[in-house]
């Protein structure tokens, strides 16, 4: 075995679910992630955790829903594994990123519907979710297995507890503060984030951070005005998205525009009431990341990038009682803060050409 | 998709399984057969079905159970999940026969006494057994890939209404009986069956029946005399075992030899009071089967082949309130009967050289 696997385990088992012994996991295995599987259940058999192995087929899953006729329920005996959960960990890693693309948009809500309760058992767990490499992720990454498997590794293998210190001084700034301003060649945008917190995604339960690799800050930002670009490309539902561009007004978007895959923003747009609004400002602070790879999982968390969600807000982000941003949708947007670009805190600069303000080479 | 391997999941959903529209069931993968997998949910979507899908990795259990210390759980996630199953179906196939040969017997023992309770919410349930033809298997019956898997579906996609009615006549003679008589070459052998149901083995949960292929009529003896050779060889806690002859004196084997695999047998009888008396006599009558494949699922229903196990007996061949041969061991042994046999019940030839009383060629 691949040594780097079992410290991908490792690192998921202990420094992000922080798993002890007793612990009823739920471990999910995608059709390609085997290997990562057995190096997870060796590290939990050396933790004492309990197992249950399931089976995260997506060509299971596409021939269950096409053969359905859509009168879905919800499994009572899911909801009851989930429910007596401690921690579920999800291993991604498909064969085929379009293994599922002939399920029709109907079938595939209607199942998630049904699944809403489960979903919520599950979200109420200790969960993280990460992604062992496969050929189909570096096929969709536009790179080879082999050199795909370092981008991995480098992203995954962290010195997680430096990184968390670091962007622990980033969420100091952003909780304190009241107004968030980025400015680059094309991008001009002022958000609200008073009496939001932000969260110091360390990639560990800890940190209430679910994704390995994670090294993001992100908080919900509201009454957003402006525009922005965003000159990372990234596939949205099976469309080629590049260059979007949005006008905000009264945190609404207002006009939009994109380079390719303009319809598919529009629908986006017309999904609900808090789909034209903001849900999420992440700032990726991952230098592992280097490159784009069309995996949000990754992108998103990529360092010198800054994200924003078009709709739902996470609830960690507001304060007890408060409702953020809701919609059914929570789409990432990415744009490159590494060149002529700034991100000030209430007019002071936090990050100037993707340098931070407590970093060398960084310039007031 | 190979149509057989359609019809296969065709066979064990309905004719099998009986599964109906909101059935929770959980579907249990080995790790080769994802093929019957999609098939099985494709049927189960059909049905309307709930599935969660398990994955009943080899590699993930050892590695799983080689790292543990020992002190395992009874896992309150998974017996969650069983006790509200109303049916499992068990999709074996693994990639390697010898998955887990080095996992020690010890904590194998362990794991399995902590998965008791788990065990028993499964056998609640209407759970099914069966396999998708894979190359370990092919490889384990020393069968080329193309024709091992002829083979597996000859003996599973059979008319198994028509199958049933033929086994009716033998469960109807066992359950009138007092006495069987088996006598080969080598074989004289006694045991009483008075009181005890037959099971028609037809493959369904209708008829108390949980393999896929079955095709066998099988009763709980008692009261053993005579000596017995088992001529088929087969294989035992991985040891190679062939000719076994056993004497039996008052319903316990009092003599035994084998031409090869001695010591197997010898620590098998040693296992505990119940492991040297019979829990089963079964009568394979699935001619489907036409040669022997080191597979007991597939062996022991074989047709013109009589076996008996040493060790525990089931409960439904018991008359309410009354208990059998209890072992931890439940072990098959196969005699060939197509040639020189014959075997009476209450002094009635009831089948000679593999043919039934019913059937064309039998010489009473």
């Amino acid at each position: 075995m691949d040594n780097r696997i079992r410290e991908h385990a490792e690192t998921l088992v202990d420094w992000s679910a922080r798993i002890e012994s007793g612990d009823d996991v739920v471990l999910s295995v995608a059709e390609g992630a085997h290997d990562l599987a057995v190096a997870v259940a060796e590290a939990l058999g050396a933790r004492g955790a309990n197992v249950v192995t399931t089976y995260a087929s997506e060509e299971v899953s596409r021939a269950y829903l096409r053969a359905h006729a859509g009168d879905f329920e919800t499994s009572e005996h899911e909801l009851a594994l989930y429910e007596r959960a401690d921690s579920v960990l999800i291993l991604g890693g498909g064969r085929n990123t379009f293994a599922t693309a002939d399920v029709d948009g109907e079938t595939r809500q209607a199942a998630a519907r049904a699944k809403q309760p489960i979903r919520e058992a599950r979200m109420a767990t200790d969960w993280m979710s990460t992604v062992h490499p496969t050929r189909a992720l570096a096929q969709q990454a536009g790179m080879s297995y082999e050199a795909y498997r370092d981008f991995v590794y480098e992203a995954i293998l962290r010195d997680w507890e430096a990184l968390a210190e670091e962007m622990a001084q980033l969420k100091q700034l952003l909780d304190d503060g009241n107004e968030v301003h980025l400015v680059s060649e094309r991008t001009d945008l002022r958000m609200s984030i008073e009496g939001r917190n932000a969260i110091n995604s360390a990639a560990s339960v800890a940190y209430d951070s679910h994704n390995l690799p994670s090294g993001e800050v992100f908080t919900a930002p509201y009454d957003t005005e402006g525009e922005v670009v965003f000159d990372v490309p990234m596939t949205i539902s099976g469309a080629r998205v590049r260059d979007v561009w949005l006008r905000f007004e009264d945190g609404r978007v207002v006009d939009f525009s994109a380079e390719s895959g303009e319809n598919t923003i529009a629908d986006l747009l017309d999904t609900d009431e808090g789909a034209p609004r903001l849900g999420e400002l992440g700032i990726g602070m991952n230098r592992g990341i280097d490159r784009i790879t069309d995996n949000i999982l990754f992108d998103e968390k990529m360092g010198d990038t800054v994200h924003l969600a078009l709709g739902r807000a996470y609830d960690a982000c507001l304060p007890e009682g408060e409702s953020g941003n809701d919609s059914a949708v929570h789409v990432d947007l990415i744009t490159d803060v590494s060149e002529n670009s700034r991100l000030e805190i209430d007019g002071e600069v936090v990050q100037r050409n993707g340098r931070f303000r407590w970093e060398d080479g960084f310039e007031p």
